[in-house]
């Protein structure tokens, strides 16, 4: 966002004054909108309290803005002498919409990283940016000129990636599958996303890990759906339970993170999955197998996938390039049967029209470039010494206070804290200690969990982050 | 699609029997789905139908597939002697779902295009392949070297390109706007879904053209919206019908194609524009203004944008690089007060998670490269040429059969056929004789119109398209 330039001789509360003038003269704040506390836009913009206070008697003066004690700052209803219109009540428009917003606790710690500059990130469940195929994709762009086609591309995505996947997937998986298969999404949620919207109506019983990462993903209420949970044990789910849940309530679909899930890190044990693809064919029930982190393997055999043990094609299968590559480059695909494939891209057609050529040629580039699989094995063992930093800097510093089970692979690390806390309080003081991380509860997980991500913070950043939070909880 | 090889020795049935083997023993096709018909596939794959013939006679007798007079040939359910299990009815998931599946005429047209090679394709609203800016993108790449952060980005978009934006808008549309009011989507289709999922609640009402691009959308359908129509008269629609409107249906928001309108062509008065602002400002009723071709406008001049009129932020501006640039980019804008980019891009996140950064990076250097303002002046005598090549044809080939207006911008020709016609019978005919295009039906409008586009066609295909769509005329 705006900053203000602080190598120009013109006061920072003046630029500030233009800032918000422009924006109020081109109806970006129209007359009304409420501007944000001289605290938080102080933040916002890295400056004094003071200065903001000095801006706003500014525009005060002028008119352009009223202040009442209590509530706030506001654009004045008559601006520029102009006199008052009706202009649209925004607030009951972006108040409505069946897609409901974010979690407030997800906003929060995304506002609060978007605008911190200094934070250490245990939140984001991505890689740091040392770790992203930076200087492959620099050659790729360099040495192979694009002629690629510029039109509407096949609403299933671009065929060349969609064939350099079936190799990927058979190599890495063992995986078979065709072309025709494979649909090309924007992520993994993006895939769940068109799932919830085509296959699933309103009043459908769905089966979903308890914890999971779909708990922050309000788009399985936006869809209207009864959400059924699945607990997660030190070797996954309970295959038994889904017979369960079915009886009790017709669930329609099974949503799984068997490889690493997310957040616990948990693997399901393999003689479970046999149990489960049985039990689930049985009931003839889909099954959602999420799979964005098994290529991160610590020892460098993944778990072997649901998709590659089905025979029946009742897995949908997910996964992307986020959290092996980069989330920058937007590339994930799904692998369903035909039918499947065909209402999702017809989808997916009315809602955005496919991704761009461009960042799907690159990505097929990547996927067959040599240096990839050199790539992972680099990200394997960077991921696993990261991990190792975390679980020191957690048993040096916070030793009893904390519980956990390191993964063998993936971003995150699950800890029960063992404190009475409120996950949510605990943020708001690692934040003031200039440390984040996701509170449990966005999983919908009980109070006292905390999910750490060791992948996105500098290798250099995780012990200070650990102490930031072993500082955070001595509140308690 | 997959397509047999015609270069192996291996006879084409053979090749089309192991593809088919592949494809259900990887579960695209579990037991019991339906194959296409002999006909159908024939078409698709460009063989002879005697050739599906015997590659289903082959995979019969395999046991792998059973036919049934009128039922057609399914995938057996009992395959390579494993024991029959319950896969799911995936026919009750696809049906289902919220989000309605695309129109069966957009459907059909769609198939149509991607299977059949050698169509004149006056249906795509898209430019032909010499008119995208292919040269500078492959010098963009080539020549910057992309080092930007790989990681997730700004829900609103790519900074440097809403950057890029404001200077475009500016010079262009005289459109004063800031960085923090822009949003960068994957083009007008996915800014107008996320209104319709964000802003508007089942059961709202709101305006829309008529004839109108939207009613091939059936994203209004699936939002559960009341559609309330506006006549759309030789120049534009007449603003006093939103007074009306309103007040019969209380009607929430306004969305218009003001500037050489899809599928008419035709352009808003410009008095009428003070006009519509004013009530809508009056009503408090936002206005979503779709613009897409204004700057093809021939004689270079586009029309006075409603945003650049409105003072009081009651216009939603959409905008894209689809039909300027390439529609395959996927690069699209909105611009909206401050409340709306965010609770937008807030969905969007849940949604697809945002643009790659390398197709944003890329679009960026594009608004920003000198060479690109002589690519629109290229691209707007380009499609005048054409324009005028369809005109004459149809002058010379269809005279008084036809009716229609020569628009000064935009990609599309209206015409109304002076004969009693059926125009998706009309398609069909013309399909046999190697034309696609439109119906008007699918804009809303009644029987006897059709949208001819002419960008997507070459130059040398549009008088022989003119002449198939006669041929096919002559049925009646």
């Amino acid at each position: 966002m705006w900053k203000p330039d602080r190598t120009t001789k013109k006061p920072l509360y003046q630029q500030i004054v233009d800032y918000l003038e422009r924006r109020i003269s081109y109806g970006e704040l129209p007359p009304g909108s409420l501007l944000p506390s001289e605290r938080k836009l102080a933040e916002q913009l890295g400056v004094n309290r003071s200065t903001i206070i000095q801006a706003y008697e500014e525009l005060r003066a002028s008119g352009l803005v009223e202040s009442t004690v209590g509530s706030g700052t506001r654009v004045s209803l008559t601006k520029w002498g102009i006199a008052p219109k009706h202009t649209p009540n925004w607030r009951s428009y972006t108040d409505g919409g069946t897609f409901l917003p974010n979690l407030p606790l997800m906003r929060r710690i995304r506002e609060v990283l978007r605008n911190g500059e200094k934070l250490i990130d245990l939140a984001s469940g991505e890689l740091s940016p040392d770790l992203f195929p930076n200087s492959i994709i620099h050659t790729l762009l360099q040495q192979d000129p694009f002629q690629e086609y510029l039109g509407y591309d096949d609403p299933q995505g671009y065929y060349p990636l969609r064939s350099a996947l079936t190799s990927f997937l058979l190599q890495h998986h063992n995986m078979n599958t065709t072309e025709s298969s494979v649909l090309i999404t924007s992520g993994s949620q993006q895939s769940l996303y068109l799932i919830t919207q085509c296959l699933l109506s309103p009043g459908d019983a769905v089966a979903i890990e308890d914890p999971s990462y779909s708990y922050s993903l309000p788009m399985f209420q936006s869809a209207g759906l009864r959400i059924f949970r699945l607990p997660v044990y030190n070797n996954g789910i309970e295959p038994d339970d889904i017979v369960k849940l079915y009886r009790q309530h017709r669930i329609r679909m099974i949503f799984l993170n068997p490889n690493y899930h997310n957040p616990t890190g948990t693997t399901l044990d393999p003689a479970k999955r046999v149990q489960l693809l049985d039990i689930a064919s049985k009931l003839g029930i889909p099954i959602v197998e999420d799979d964005p982190f098994s290529l991160t393997s610590f020892e460098g055999v993944p778990p072997v996938t649901l998709k590659s043990m089905d025979t029946d094609g009742l897995v949908l299968y997910i996964g992307s390039l986020s959290k092996i590559a980069a989330s920058g480059l937007r590339i994930g695909w799904m692998i369903a049967p035909q039918s499947v494939v065909k209402r999702l891209s017809d989808a997916r057609q009315q809602m955005d029209f496919g991704l761009s050529i461009v960042s799907q040629w690159l990505a097929e580039r990547l996927l067959r470039s040599p240096q990839f699989d050199l790539h992972i094995t680099k990200l394997r063992h960077a991921l696993e010494q990261k991990q190792q930093l975390m679980v020191n800097a957690l048993t040096d510093i916070l030793r009893d206070k904390v519980t956990f089970t390191p993964p063998q692979g993936g971003l995150n690390l699950w800890c029960k804290i063992n404190l009475k806390i409120d996950d949510s309080k605990l943020l708001e003081e690692a934040i003031k200690r200039g440390v984040v991380f996701v509170p449990g509860s966005v999983y919908g997980s009980e109070q006292g969990y905390v999910r750490l991500s060791f992948a996105k913070p500098h290798v250099d950043e995780i012990g200070a982050g650990i102490a930031g939070l072993a500082h955070a909880l001595k509140r308690y």
